[in-house]
């Protein structure tokens, strides 16, 4: 077995040592004679699992204690429903920044339920890679019973480089493939969500950071299990929770605290991002087109000058084990999804691959 | 390491050979270098899981090929609500039968949508152990959009001991702690929804069986992912679905074809539970209070005679690595779940130990 260098957007790869610990767990958790995944959600083994994930959550984030944490299902997409339908009513408007496909599908779906502005679009702004505006350049409703944006454009790779400024009003992000990479200000938002399959754990793993005055308002006609009252008052153990993925997630947490927490991961994951960017920006054979201000730490999309070399491109990183470099499809060319998990040595192999392949193909 | 017998009503015990298949596979699947919760789910890698998984499925339940099978995230209680999203109007009438809490509670989430009648309802009727009646004793309603029934109440221990002739009203169908446990019909019911952790697989994914027929009919509201007919023309991968969870769910199928499928399952099942429900029966010591027409062959609620001795029989059993016995909280005493991966040996070492705590305490 030899494991390779995976640069998937998500699912993603995992840190070695968590799976290792996973698979020494699997028949056995802790001398219960059984698997986590066999265990019931309400017996003390598995609640001891699940808030020691919270516990190490709250500590690597300094979530304070007016915010509830919630472990759901469904992904990040279904939380496109959940916020408009917990925050918002049918005759509220909600203000959206897009800064690319993940926020726009977020805005799509809002309208399904209230009224959703544009207040930033940037892929119809004319400079679609940024950077990204100043908030006083964006066209904010009066009275927005949230303004929502996407920390980290997985696809494009756009990192919002800041935390608007909105007042009163509270702040929604999507940080799917950011929350984690680094230290984060919880108290600025009103809440934030996660899908875990990039850096928090196995896809199926929802993670809501929700401060508790905003809880309580769903409409009538939310489901019930996307009410995040009810989940906050069960503790996420309305019904059965994703067991196993909640443990998965946990072993992260201690992964993370074991390596130093969030500051380390910044300084490692902003290393790891600047020598791929500077391989990229040196060279006249790989391009990138984010603005410098918002380029992602986590996803580096680059096109080669010519794109009838990409499958060849692709085939010799493959045979390195420099896995899943294919650009998402709305895209092209590569991208590199570089999570925490993801080490320094993954990069250098890549930028030194790179290297190789434009000497051979340039 | 030693492994116990797991009496765990869900999440609940897998098979030893699935657990040992995914802890070998943990950091290398196939020779991939990457763990499948590594794997992006749109890599052909993880789609010939995905694709394994749906054929095996279809090939163990028989399904006909007008039914879609879709891999979804919530468990059966969020179904609760897609089911009536989807298949019923706000000014509808749909029927449900209640044979105990977890019909009850689907009833409960149907009425927040749409105008939900009781047409049956066991524990309000003086005989809330059944027998369950004929339908001709129902009180259903005149052009319901569906009629929805629990086909085994994992709390109380009851099973359907029929399918209920219903003309042309779409028979819906929570299976979660039956499906899979014998042969089944397919072709009777409209919908048949099934959270995994009982008899398919780790907590986190939960299958609905769909008629075609009945796709595309959900209301303007009904949140995007929770939407059938959505998740039908995406194979289940409108976004990213809990690869890991359907992974294991495969590996759960596999071992059940390797095992013979349901008719040998079927029998199995029968005699366990005849096992149990024998000694139960036999004894002055211990009681179960279903009608013999509807005892449930996946969970068996018994009592002891004196309540006094529960918290020693518990421990007693503990001791010989008989675990998780304990009774749902509603109903007091014990509970023994005995599904597809509980082999016959954990029941027969359950009934000898019943015996001997007789012996001893009777």
């Amino acid at each position: 077995m030899s494991r390779v260098f995976n640069f998937s957007a998500g699912p993603a790869a995992l840190p070695e040592a968590v799976l290792t610990r996973a698979r020494d767990e699997m028949l056995d958790w802790g001398g219960s004679g059984m698997s986590v995944m066999e265990m019931s959600h309400r017996s003390k083994a598995f609640i001891a699992v699940a808030e020691k994930a919270e516990t190490d959550l709250r500590e690597l984030l300094r979530i304070p204690d007016h915010y509830k944490v919630l472990f759901l299902q469904g992904g990040a997409t279904l939380q496109f429903s959940a916020v408009a339908l917990n925050l918002a009513d049918p005759d509220s408007v909600v203000d959206y920044a897009v800064t690319g496909s993940w926020s726009k599908k977020a805005l799509t779906e809002a309208r399904r339920f209230t009224a959703a502005n544009a207040a930033l679009n940037m892929p119809e702004s004319g400079s679609p890679w940024g950077p990204v505006p100043a908030v006083d350049d964006w066209a904010l409703s009066d009275n927005a019973a949230y303004l929502h944006y996407c920390a980290n454009e997985t696809i494009a790779g756009i990192e919002f480089p800041f935390v608007p400024e909105s007042g009163d009003v509270p702040i929604v992000s999507d940080m799917s493939s950011t929350l984690l990479s680094r230290p984060l200000d919880v108290a600025r938002f009103g809440m934030i969500y996660a899908g875990a399959q990039k850096n928090i754990g196995p896809a199926g793993l929802t993670i809501v950071i929700i401060r508790e005055d905003l809880l309580g308002r769903a409409r009538a006609t939310t489901p019930t299990l996307l009410d995040y009252e009810v989940m906050a008052k069960s503790g996420s153990m309305s019904n059965t929770p994703p067991t196993f993925a909640w443990y998965m997630a946990g072993l992260v947490f201690e992964w993370l605290k074991d390596n130093g927490g969030l500051e380390v991961m910044a300084r490692r994951n902003s290393d790891k991002a600047g020598k791929l960017y500077a391989a990229i920006d040196s060279s006249q054979f790989y391009a990138n087109p984010v603005h410098p201000d918002c380029r992602s730490w986590m996803n580096v999309p680059f096109t080669l000058a010519d794109n009838a070399l990409d499958a060849a491109f692709l085939t010799a990183a493959e045979d390195r084990g420099l896995c899943n470099l294919k650009g998402h499809r709305s895209v092209g060319g590569m991208r590199a999804s570089i999570y925490n998990a993801m080490p320094e040595a993954g990069v250098e192999a890549l930028v030194e691959f790179m290297a190789e392949f434009e000497k051979r193909h340039g």
